[in-house]
């Protein structure tokens, strides 16, 4: 796969100032580090930390501003960043009043953010972690014990991010992101690879005339591998397996994210929409808010994914907050 | 190309729906149309109405709201939408203060929104067209006389949104739109091809180790075809085309946007600007704002194309003002 780059060792690093460059008055980046933090902070409130190998961009550092997340932290490509690095991000934003890890679950970052919990507490910093595992598609796969995090981290970075701007307690905020994951779940579809960098061949191999059935962010292996179909009938899949575990009902309000893995054109994303949305409405589900857009992505990898967030009054409030980052800005 | 849809005759209507179910608060679609126009009006302001082929989401139903676009009228991909469209178009933005059409130059398009504002015309509406011609790239292409309209098209739409939003007259608010396309210039690079729905074919043939520089947006030949190289060169070449004729200088203002044609990962955009702003900065020239993300694409085209606007006071003012759409959104 051609790719716009210089070096496979460089593309983190050279994103990373490439996005400060572009957006000077959001980010700066601590220095030595892969870590980008907001440059206007607020004052005593809760720090938010995210973070996971690159090549997902927006994520996570489009999500750092006001509302969402204090810093972001990139490993390399597809690589959990190093408890190092996860400690500066901890360190640069903690005021005081804690620090709030939120984790995609995949063993690496786990693993590494979980040491950095441990190291900032032997420096008196108090550190909580929540672990998003939203994708319904395979219970432990190549990356992962248990179930993977993907697109249902952005509504935990959008929600524990509104709680600590109002204030509330690292204790509060934690509750509030275990409420979001506990009512969160997606599942994606490819139907081409990514490739990483430097790397000789594309994540996985697909036919001519074939499509994953629920792919990860890495193009980890997905449950099935099915004929190309119409959009209507992948929209109908992914609301069916999406669904079930949230048991909404008529009258439910949810939120909902459509989300391209990087290639996808935005017209194949509103053409998903035009029936994911008719099948929520026609189950008498009221959809508070959808995204349509590359909110959680795999390189160059072509598809989409569904994510659908049961909201509660309170998760509803907190979801229409402003929040004011480069991949979500929301006015009052 | 495999493509997420249902059937190639119904990708424009089912998009434009499922714009509309997304961002109910943002639009509505003229019954019988595929003009998407703005929920909320502004009263007794000019109306900006532009559009063109559909293809090259978010443009322009992503820039319909407060601050740019009063309507967008979709073509079939890559095809001018017909008079009667436009028309349904003007009638519903005018307010009484007259309607500026801003069209990008491409044969069809041209013709068609001229034909359009004689209609409207002649049912009493004072209507002015300006036409974005902002690719350095060729003179006379396939799809043109003169230069292509592209990228530079978004910052017409900020301004002159922007001025009409302040109250400014039909003939000020089509002054500053032409102002903006005196000081904007574009040119971009495709490292792989988009394919029209339906078509058997994709736009145009590229080697294994090639890419096309000067492309145009729907797979128009480009300058030249050239090796596959680095970034950071990519950068330097796009500088040197579109940078000559604006005659910025030493201390000079621009607004620069790095675009995506549609399948670009965000990584490899803001590996762009990496360099793309240290030229500039090496140069003297302030960047007062850079735009990086999928602005104006060519469906699920490989590459990335570079905007500068030289910036008068009076530009950046407008620039600066709060604009609420879907693909940019600024608070004040």
């Amino acid at each position: 796969m051609k790719k716009l780059i210089n070096h496979p060792d460089e593309v983190v690093t050279q994103m990373l100032d490439g996005m400060v460059k572009a957006h000077p008055e959001t980010y700066k980046r601590l220095e030595g580090t892969t870590v980008l933090v907001r440059r206007n902070k607020s004052s005593n409130k809760v720090g938010i930390v995210s973070g996971g190998g690159s090549g997902h961009e927006p994520a996570h550092a489009g999500y750092v501003g006001e509302g969402m997340l204090d810093a972001a932290v990139s490993g390399e490509v597809f690589t959990s960043p190093t408890p190092d690095q996860v400690l500066e991000g901890i360190k640069a934003v903690d005021q005081g009043a804690g620090v709030l890890l939120v984790t995609k679950n995949y063993t690496g970052d786990v693993m590494n953010f979980e040491m950095a919990a441990e190291m900032a507490e032997d420096e008196g910093i108090q550190v909580e972690q929540v672990i998003v595992n939203d994708d319904v598609a395979v219970e432990d796969s190549t990356h992962t014990t248990g179930r993977r995090g993907v697109g249902g981290t952005i509504f935990v970075h959008k929600i524990a991010g509104a709680a600590a701007q109002e204030g509330k307690s690292l204790d509060e905020v934690k509750a509030i992101a275990e409420e979001v994951i506990q009512n969160v779940r997606s599942m994606g579809v490819a139907v081409s690879p990514a490739q990483v960098p430097g790397s000789g061949n594309p994540g996985f191999d697909i036919g001519e005339n074939e499509m994953e059935l629920g792919i990860g962010i890495h193009g980890e292996p997905g449950m099935e591998t099915i004929e190309m179909t119409s959009a209507d009938h992948v929209a109908e899949r992914l609301i069916e397996e999406v669904l079930p575990e949230l048991e909404v009902k008529d009258g439910d309000d949810v939120a909902v994210m459509v989300n391209g893995m990087g290639a996808t054109p935005m017209m194949e994303l509103y053409i998903l929409n035009n029936r994911i949305h008719d099948l929520l409405y026609d189950k008498g589900i009221n959809t508070e808010l959808i995204l349509v857009g590359n909110y959680m992505t795999a390189l160059e990898m072509s598809g989409a994914s569904l994510t659908v967030l049961k909201l509660t009054s309170e998760l509803k409030n907190m979801l229409h907050k402003p929040c004011h980052t480069i991949a979500w800005n929301k006015s009052e």
